[in-house]
């Protein structure tokens, strides 16, 4: 953690900040390594301290590392603004996405004179984006579990099973061996899987019928999410094409992944390869998005994203055609981002 | 959800704003019934727009009662300005605690000439405190579901099985009943039930030890929250002693709670009977809180809350005790505030 706390300093310093307050949990388990909840981080150029209450004491004394902890008691903004005056900060920025308008209000009342505070944004996001090895080591633990879940589901699904007893069975495989889901699976069968985010149902699944299911595992904080179809029985000849053509888009688009190519262009492959079946209307999300310590994390595989991919990045590449009330197709992989290439981290899990 | 709304209405009269942006997913569900999400309410003095995109539309058509559904493909807060643009809106009210500092600078930005953006609290909130009988019917359906499990746990919980088993076994038997939770469940055995947000660990539960089990049941939104202390074989002495005198202490607060009464001395009377067995000190969080939709809502039983109580408000009543290394109890039941005395809704339920 001492090297992308020193990243970090390094961007306080480029915006002359002398402390970084941090509310978003996912930020604060990055810089700590420690599953914060209802508990703050503040990053000056020398000390950090983590703010906590007593629920947390205990757990935080014991893992957070290299930091203070600190316990208030009566209110965090109070405890906070303790510390900026005993550590003679001037200049304190704050999380701009992740701080309410009222919060922000609070800590503009308390925030003492002399010294100001600063909206920043994507400071911690940004070092997230692209992965270290150990992480990258992480989301490949997470995407094993990933593996065995979907062997395990390849013997599952089945008609005459309701989606609601598919996914228990998933939870059940998944839970007992001490990981969690990053998001609720989405078990969609026949029409159901027009829904992009179809909520799971007692509907029961037929023969000759497919089922979209989209999951992820979180393994210590680290997650993964593919979506597979499943096809139990004889499909009807335009699914199929349907399936075929969005698998080729989302090859299209693999494909195209290297380090520096613009993130819109990646959007583009799959979206008018699609186009040319005349499916990208059905196509309304973007392409794909970040993957690590959340489920969606920077970049955004959109077409409106300026930026390039970089080495590092471990995205998520999910085309998908959703026809309204009949039925829809989604084919996720998550794909690291090498130099000259992708490396699809889920090739193997077919 | 007329009468909500037309209530909403009337605060929004009071406070002369001619439209309210509502962001917070339960509060847009109290109003239209929707499970919402990724979506925002735009309530006028006369029309309502639920504003949504591709993702989420047919469910929406579908599911929205009595508001106009609308689709925005770019920028959810472009389409807001939009419609209120189009609805001559002069003041346009939004919720400060759930817009973040970056969004209401994006939302400022937008916002037309001759239209005003203020800051509101607590609108959908206060009428949500106090629940309707039909909402109270809901929390007594998730409760009947909590009964049934802790039936089931009574027969579950041995010596033997690890804390992870045990909350596996719990998931089981909620998701089956088409139920979901309404946070992660704590299973806390031994010395782990001093953490007062135990995470659930490999940890096997041995004999003559405690598990402390905090859970709770979504059905179609509304939550239930309880915890119960499970004593497996000879309990040591002291805590025996401790379980009591929690009992006790949550006894005396139930007593005190009628309408009309101030929420800290409710809290005092537990947190008051706890320091007459020097107990007090172990006992760092609030007496409760608010049940509904969400499952912390207001009103928050604290010293600190200088509100009264109301009748048709469901709370929690959860005094503890938590000695540092060696042992926590916690007894949490839920309660409905009548005119003259508390009902405890989860009396049958031990």
């Amino acid at each position: 953690m001492k090297n992308r706390l020193q990243l970090l300093r390094q961007k306080l310093k480029e915006k002359r900040l002398d402390g970084l307050l941090i509310t978003h949990d996912p930020n604060i388990r990055y810089l700590t390594d420690f599953p914060a909840k209802e508990s703050w981080l503040l990053v000056g150029l020398k000390e950090v301290f983590y703010i906590t209450d007593f629920r947390y004491m205990l757990e935080a004394q014991k893992g957070v590392q290299g930091v203070r902890v600190i316990q208030h008691t009566n209110s965090l903004p109070e405890k906070l603004f303790e510390l900026v005056i005993q550590q003679k900060m001037k200049r304190v920025g704050f999380e701009a996405p992740y701080v309410s308008y009222q919060l922000w209000r609070r800590l503009r009342h308390l925030c003492p004179n002399g010294c100001k505070l600063l909206n920043t944004q994507h400071l911690v996001e940004s070092l997230r984006e692209c992965k270290e090895a150990e992480e990258i080591a992480k989301v490949k633990a997470a995407l094993d579990i990933h593996e065995a879940s979907f062997r395990y589901l390849k013997k599952v699904v089945q008609p005459g099973l309701t989606e609601l007893a598919i996914a228990l069975k998933l939870e059940q495989f998944v839970k007992s061996r001490a990981a969690g889901f990053s998001f609720d699976p989405i078990v969609a069968s026949g029409p159901n899987s027009c829904f992009p985010h179809a909520k799971v149902t007692q509907r029961r699944v037929a023969s000759n019928e497919i089922v979209l299911i989209d999951w992820g595992i979180d393994l210590q904080g680290y997650k993964s999410d593919l979506t597979r179809m499943f096809f139990l029985g004889r499909i009807p000849k335009l699914i199929q094409t349907v399936n075929d053509t969005v698998v080729l888009a989302q090859q299209k688009a693999i494909d195209f992944i290297r380090a520096d190519v613009p993130i819109a262009q990646v959007d583009y492959q799959a979206r008018n390869y699609l186009e040319g079946h005349k499916l990208a209307k059905y196509f309304g999300h973007a392409l794909g998005h970040g993957v690590g310590l959340e489920i969606h994390e920077s970049p955004r595989l959109s077409q409106r994203n300026k930026d390039l991919l970089q080495e590092g990045m471990v995205i998520t590449v999910e085309p998908a055609v959703y026809i309204p009330h009949k039925f829809g197709i989604r084919i996720e992989d998550m794909v690291l981002v090498r130099e000259k290439k992708a490396e699809v981290l889920s090739a193997h899990i077919y």
